[in-house]
């Protein structure tokens, strides 16, 4: 047996059975072993951050990782900015890159780079292997430290000669290392706080979003009176009907600011302390007060089911049912706008649909504007690296061949990763694309106020996204996705509720 | 002024006069800056890797270097791969990258990344501006560094407040550093050795294959029996009628093992000791045999020219005329072959193009074949980071507006960066791109036999571009480049020659 099927036998007793790629030469054994040994399924990006987005999409559904198949430095380098958001996103990710021969790094040929050095600022463990017969035992590892709570990317390194060398051994799965606990002193002094009746912000992220969870931090909520926030940008939030909501704190620092006045105390659970996306020119980076204290019940490695639980339980908050409510039937019409696309979400979003969103700004009424329709999971960009929408909608497709995938995509961030499309045709992926054409860089045009800048005719030229306007009609269609275009709501009622009822992947370009 | 002011001012005082960008929020300020400093021409990239090659092409045709403008470290890392080529290609780039305000990073919001880290692999020189003062002299060292032979990316990291606080200072351009000249004894040396009368392989690159340096690396092979040679892969290759033409070392590492059969020593102008491109097992990493003697005449960032000429000088070699030809004028026809597509260019190639050719596979006879073309330059992809035809023949086109660009390129290759097809549209650019499309990964079905691979049905799948086919008139007419389809010599011809003579780009699928 050689390395690279060693390595496959090892990923597949591990339980990880899907592979992104986009293999080049120094890979071909490890696509060759694929014919060799049964259950993987391998799906082809023709880009590199298709791959890496995928993966991620993929974790946050299916709740174990996905390998990726990159190709040396440069072919890592193009997965990086979607391995930034995966880490962000805390997703366990198996990342293989393909490497020259040991023997052959020396020579500096044209590929040559810095695979290491790239790699460890996205990776919770990255390895090179260096020998055949410890390509097994460094892929258990490397599932072993993705999945150590919260979950990260373990890059693998595989050198040609490594993955073609005889005497591979296949290696058994490493046990799971248990999130740790968190200190009763820790959890009395949060109930303590909790109890002072100063008003408190509990900030919720992470796995802390999963439905028991949040049902016990809804209880907290209610009975202490804190406010309940999560994140701008969440991996995964189950929603809809039937399901508790909660709020995520604004984007902007001006409305954060506002939205969480008067907080004296800051409760972190698996989030960081909030603060802005951007610095602005005269304004503190932090949207709480300068007084406010911040206490952590729970950093993001630690358990937070069971911090919040046992939280509510010293607190004996009651328990709470969520409230239910009836099923939205009047559809968004008149004029295009956020509000009236959400309203049309949130009656026509299918049963256990998973939304991807990467709106921007034409989204802001999605997210508000849908907590009333089927149950969902709802992903977003984590990392704020544009261009993860499409792949991620891809993986999460993957991991979840019985549910449909709604992507709301905005223009400028889709045309970074469009190739996803074409896995999408290939794979015939349940996915609505939602393509939101403001030919703009709209969040841009509104950033530049912020900042304190004024534009010009040069400035304002590298905002716009026309001249000539994207034809996504064309695109898609070029990529073998089926596609039309609305610039009505009507229009775009019939085709979202087509769309979601075909099998395969259907692109609607919205003109907004 | 503000320190963005004070970088775009300084920039256009070193004589750096185009910006290739893709901004975000914490670029504003640039941006701005742009409007109130008349000089700068800036070509907006809708993705990253479009960006950082077309600084590339640009810099190989203008000879000195553009600005880019990226956004934080994701927006580094997705122009990774186009710059991972110009550092192989040694071309000067200065490369700006906008990150979080000084006092934003300690909180590690989303988009917070390891700039630095990712970018010193690829750059000659990286700095982070930590205050508004020193914007100015960074600038400056930066394209001093850039320009030093053999050329390189310099990387400066520009936080938002350094970019808006006020305080900015334009610093005027740093000397130049020239190239240091080889010393007597290397030459003595080299001299002695080529009069030996054993085998020698004259590998020349980088600056040596300008015209003038051409000229005497070709009076010193014909005076001495040497064989002259560059890399398989070059930056850039002035040839055509009237002007010497110089055989690359073969790709596959037999047919190169083959060619330099009995060199008895290597003698490098600029280039590294040639290498195969990948290792394969059983096989030396080296083309050349192991008791071969490898000597340096000058290393890259030496004078290659003046080295040349005095070795030349030393061997009392006789000038050289080149021999004329006439000019083709029999078109390819029959069947479509790489052969016949490169007679069609060897007649069709208008005067002065630039080829920037990433044919892959297809493109094999290319090069040969277009010996006696009309003058051209010939740009390849260096680095090996497959993506790098279009933005490289945009940044080309930019550099010479004068100049028809014509871009030779492998479909798999083409999908990395097909955003390159908008920004040619929106600046008019006078590009021909004809895209090869055999719809696989057709070197990689060649490089499993090599590496000794056998695949079966998952493992083709992985290397196939079909299922579905791309429709690059469709993909090309979406990003609003007008194409055409070709599947016989003749419409090929028909449809290139007329593409020449339009002004603006136009797209060529050529089914092969």
């Amino acid at each position: 047996m050689n390395g690279a099927e060693s390595l496959v036998r090892t990923l597949l007793e591990g339980g990880v059975d899907t592979c992104f790629a986009n293999p080049g030469t120094s890979e071909m054994h490890f696509v060759a072993a694929l014919d060799r040994v049964p259950g993987m399924r391998c799906v082809l990006g023709l880009f590199e951050g298709v791959v890496t987005g995928a993966a991620d999409g993929y974790a946050r559904i299916a709740g174990k990782p996905a390998a990726t198949l990159l190709h040396c430095g440069p072919g890592l380098a193009n997965g990086l900015a979607n391995l930034h958001n995966a880490r962000r996103a805390n997703s366990p990710v198996i990342n293989i890159i393909g490497d020259h021969a040991t023997h052959h790094r020396q020579y500096d040929t044209p590929l040559t780079a810095d695979v290491e050095g790239w790699a460890r600022p996205v990776s919770v463990w990255t390895r090179t292997a260096t020998e055949v017969g410890a390509v097994g035992t460094a892929a258990a590892a490397a599932i072993q430290a993705a999945c150590t709570a919260p979950g990260g990317i373990a890059s693998l390194i595989l050198p040609s000669d490594v993955s073609w060398d005889a005497g591979g051994q296949v290696a058994a799965p490493m046990p799971s290392i248990p999130a740790p606990r968190v200190s009763p002193d820790v959890l009395l002094n949060i109930a303590r706080t909790l109890r002072s009746g100063r008003p408190s912000l509990l900030l919720v992220a992470g796995r802390a979003l999963a439905e028991d969870a949040m049902a016990d931090a809804q209880r907290i909520a209610a009975a202490t009176g804190a406010q309940l926030f999560c994140p701008v940008q969440n991996a995964r939030i189950p929603r809809g009907r039937g399901r508790f909501e909660i709020e995520r704190i604004p984007y902007f620092a001006d409305a954060a600011r506002a939205r969480l006045d008067g907080i004296a105390n800051v409760i972190l659970v698996g989030a960081p302390a909030p603060a802005n996306f951007f610095a602005y020119p005269g304004k503190s980076s932090r949207p709480y007060a300068d007084d406010a204290t911040v206490h952590v019940l729970a950093r993001p490695e630690e358990d937070l089911a069971d911090a919040l639980r046992r939280l509510a339980e010293e607190l004996a908050a009651p328990p709470l049912t969520c409230p239910q409510t009836a099923a939205e039937t009047q559809l968004g019409s008149g004029p295009l706008s956020s509000a009236a696309v959400a309203q049309s979400l949130s009656v026509l979003l299918p049963e256990h649909a998973i939304v991807v969103d990467e709106a921007a700004t034409f989204g802001h009424a999605f997210y508000p504007g849908t907590r009333h329709a089927a149950p969902h999971d709802w992903l977003q960009n984590t990392g704020g690296a544009i261009g993860h929408g499409l792949p991620m909608a891809l993986g999460a497709a993957v991991a979840a061949p019985e549910r449909r995938v709604v992507a709301l995509q905005a223009d400028g961030s889709a045309m970074y990763t469009p190739q996803a499309l074409w896995t999408m045709a290939r794979e015939r992926l349940d996915v609505t694309v939602v393509i939101l054409a403001n030919r703009k860089y709209a969040i841009l045009q509104l950033e530049l106020a912020n900042v304190g800048a004024t534009a010009g005719a040069t400035a304002m030229n590298m905002l716009d996204l026309g001249n000539p306007d994207l034809d996504w009609v064309q695109i898609a269609t070029g990529m073998g996705v089926e596609a039309a275009r609305a610039d009505t709501m009507e229009r775009f009622n019939e085709l979202f509720a087509m769309a979601n009822r075909r099998p395969g992947p259907f692109l609607i370009e919205l003109v907004v």
